[in-house]
C-alpha cells in the first residue's frame, strides 16, 4: 500500500509495481495523490518519472495528471480542483488503457491469423504482459488470451524470464488462471523449441519503441528475435500507441536500467532466507560482478509487425509509426 | 563418497558428477570399483552407460575400462588381474584426459590468436568445462585459462546456465580462484553483449559430436550459436576426440537427455529449505509443467571450429572431423 509519492517511487524501483502500461497508470495516480495530500506535485512528478529510466509510459502518466494539474491550478488557481483534475487524468488513462488492451488483443488476433492461416497457434512469450501490468488485459498476453477464446491458441511457452522470473512466477499464473495450455521453459530451452519446429510465433510487449521502430524490452528479447528471424517465425510486439516515443529517434537513443548484480549473483525468492547483501541466497563467489541491463533493444528490421490499439504496423518503418502516432492523436482530440 | 556402482550411478544422475570429459573418467573407474569389489561387472557397466543418454565420453570411458577388464579375463581367468586392468585403464584414461586438457588448450589458444590477431579477447562460455569436469584444466576453460596465462584474456562472460546454475556456481568459481577477469550475465543478457560488440569468440564444450559435425552441449549453446553467426562473432567448440561419435551421423540423430520439470518450477539451492515436490521452493504455480531439455544440438554450419587434442577442424566437415579420429586412433595405436 502506497501512501505518498516516495512509497510509490520505492515500489516502482524495487518492482512492486512494474510493466509499462502499468507504470503509466500507478505515475498518474501518484501524481494526483501528491496533489490530494497537498505535496509538492512538481518534485513528486519527477521523482515519479525519474524511478525508472526505460518504460516511457511512466513518464507518459506523470506528464498527463501533472498537466492537468497545472492547467486546472492555473484557470482557478485552486488546488483541491486541481487535484481532482489530476485524478480524472489518471482515472482516463487507467480506463483508456483497458480499452486499448481489447483493441490490440483483437488487431494481435487477426494479425496472427492472417500469418498463421491454420490456426493452433504456438506462441512463445517472454516476460510478463497480462493484466498484472494493465489496467486491462494486457498487451502481448491479451493477444494469447483472445486467441485462446477464439479457440486458435494451442499452447504459450513461457519463458521463465531471468533474473526475476516474471514468466515463471506472474505469466504462468496469468496463464494457469485462463485454462490455457501453457509450458513453462528456462530462456535458454527457447532454441531448441525454435529449431524443431514447434514456435510459430513469438508474441512480447515493450517498455519503449524508439521512432525508427527499435523496441526495447525485458532483457532475452533480441535474442528471441535473433531466434525468429533465424528460422522464418514472426516476432510480434504488441504496445499501446503511448510505448512509442517520437522524442527517442533510434535504438541507441534508449537508456537501458542497469540493475544490481545481486539480482544475478542471489537467488531472491520469498521464502528464502537472508544470507547475501542483496536480500537473497548467494549463488556465485563472494565478490562475482554480474551484468545485469534490465532491457535489451531489438532493431526494427528483425520485427515482424508492431501491434498497437490504433491497428498493426508491418513492415515496421519510422514512417509508418509516425502516421499511426498521428492517426492516434487524431483519434483523441476526436 | 560412492562405493560401489550404484551409489556412482544415482551420483551420476543426481549431477553430483557431471561433464562431459569427467563422466567418461568416473565410469570407467566405476567399471573398475565393481571388478575390484567382485561385483558383476557387465551388469554394472551397462547401469553405468546408461545413467545419462547425451555424452558420448560416459559410455566410451566404461566401455574401454570394460574391454581390459574382459580381455584379461579372457587371457588369465584371473577376476583379480582383469580388476587390475580395469583400474589401469580408468587411469589411463584419466593421465590421458589431463594430456588431451593441456593440448586442446594449446591449440586453442593458437586458433584464438589466429582469428582475433589482436589480443585481448573477450570470451563468452556458456556452463562449466574446466577442471571440474576434467582431469586436467578442462576444454573451453582450458582455452580461456591458456589465454589468461599467455596475457591474451580481457574478460570471460560467464552465462549463468539456467536451470542449474553451473556457471554461476561452478565457473565462476573457476575463473575467481585463477584470477582472471570475468563477469557473470543471466543466459538472457549475452544478446545485449554480442550487439555491444563485446564478445570476440564464444569457447563452449561439448557432450556428443555426431559424425557431421553437429554438438550437443548444454541447453542454451545453439541460441548463442545463432547469435554469434548473426555478429560474426567465431563459435568454438572445445572437445577431446573421444566426444566425437562416429556411430551418430547427425544431430537428429543425438538423444536429448529431458530432465524433470522441478529443475525450472523450483529453485533449488543448497541453503534453501524444501517445501517443493522436487526439493526447492516453487517459483511457479502448482501443476505448472515445464519443458527441460537438458542440451541443444548445433548444427555444423554455425560451428566455426571444432579444437581436440589432435588440433582444430576448421570449416566442419564429416570428412575432416573423419580425418582427425583416424589421426588419433593411429597417434593412440602408435
Amino acid at each position: 500500500m502506497c501512501t505518498d509519492a516516495p512509497a510509490l517511487v520505492e515500489a516502482i524501483r524495487s518492482l512492486a509495481v512494474r510493466g509499462a502500461p502499468l507504470l503509466g497508470i500507478a505515475g498518474a495516480y501518484g501524481v494526483a495523490l501528491a496533489a490530494a495530500r497537498g505535496f509538492d506535485v512538481v518534485e513528486a512528478a519527477r521523482a515519479l518519472e525519474g524511478a525508472r529510466p526505460t518504460a516511457v509510459n511512466l513518464a507518459v502518466g506523470v506528464r498527463r495528471a501533472e498537466s492537468a494539474y497545472r492547467a486546472e491550478l492555473a484557470g482557478t488557481g485552486e488546488p483541491t480542483a486541481a487535484a481532482v483534475a489530476a485524478l480524472a487524468a489518471a482515472r482516463a488513462l487507467h480506463q483508456e488503457d483497458a480499452e486499448a488492451s481489447t483493441r490490440m488483443a483483437a488487431h494481435g488476433v487477426a494479425l496472427l491469423d492472417e500469418l498463421l492461416p491454420g490456426g493452433g497457434h504456438r506462441i512463445l512469450t517472454h516476460c510478463n504482459s497480462g493484466s498484472l501490468v494493465s489496467g486491462g488485459e494486457g498487451t502481448a498476453f491479451a493477444v494469447a488470451l483472445a486467441a485462446h477464446r477464439a479457440g486458435r491458441l494451442r499452447r504459450l511457452w513461457v519463458d521463465e524470464t531471468r533474473p526475476l522470473l516474471q514468466g515463471a512466477r506472474l505469466t504462468a499464473y496469468e496463464a494457469a488462471r485462463t485454462g490455457m495450455a501453457y509450458t513453462l521453459l528456462t530462456d535458454n530451452a527457447a532454441g531448441s523449441l525454435f529449431a524443431s519446429g514447434d514456435v510459430d510465433a513469438v508474441l512480447i510487449g515493450a517498455d519503449r519503441i524508439a521512432a525508427d521502430g527499435s523496441v526495447a524490452n525485458k532483457v532475452g528479447s533480441y535474442p528471441l528475435a535473433v531466434l525468429a528471424r533465424y528460422h522464418h517465425v514472426p516476432f510480434i510486439v504488441v504496445a499501446p500507441v503511448t510505448t512509442v516515443d517520437p522524442e527517442t529517434p533510434d535504438g541507441a537513443s534508449i537508456e537501458v536500467e542497469q540493475r544490481p548484480g545481486f539480482e544475478v549473483t542471489e537467488i531472491l525468492a520469498p521464502q528464502v532466507p537472508v544470507t547475501g547483501a542483496g536480500g537473497g541466497i548467494p549463488v556465485a563467489p563472494l565478490g562475482t560482478q554480474a551484468y545485469n541491463p534490465a532491457f535489451d533493444v531489438t532493431p526494427p528490421e528483425l520485427v515482424t509487425a508492431i501491434v498497437t490499439e490504433e491497428g498493426a504496423v508491418s513492415p515496421v518503418t519510422a514512417e509508418a509509426l509516425a502516421e499511426l502516432c498521428a492517426r492516434s492523436r487524431r483519434a483523441t482530440i476526436g
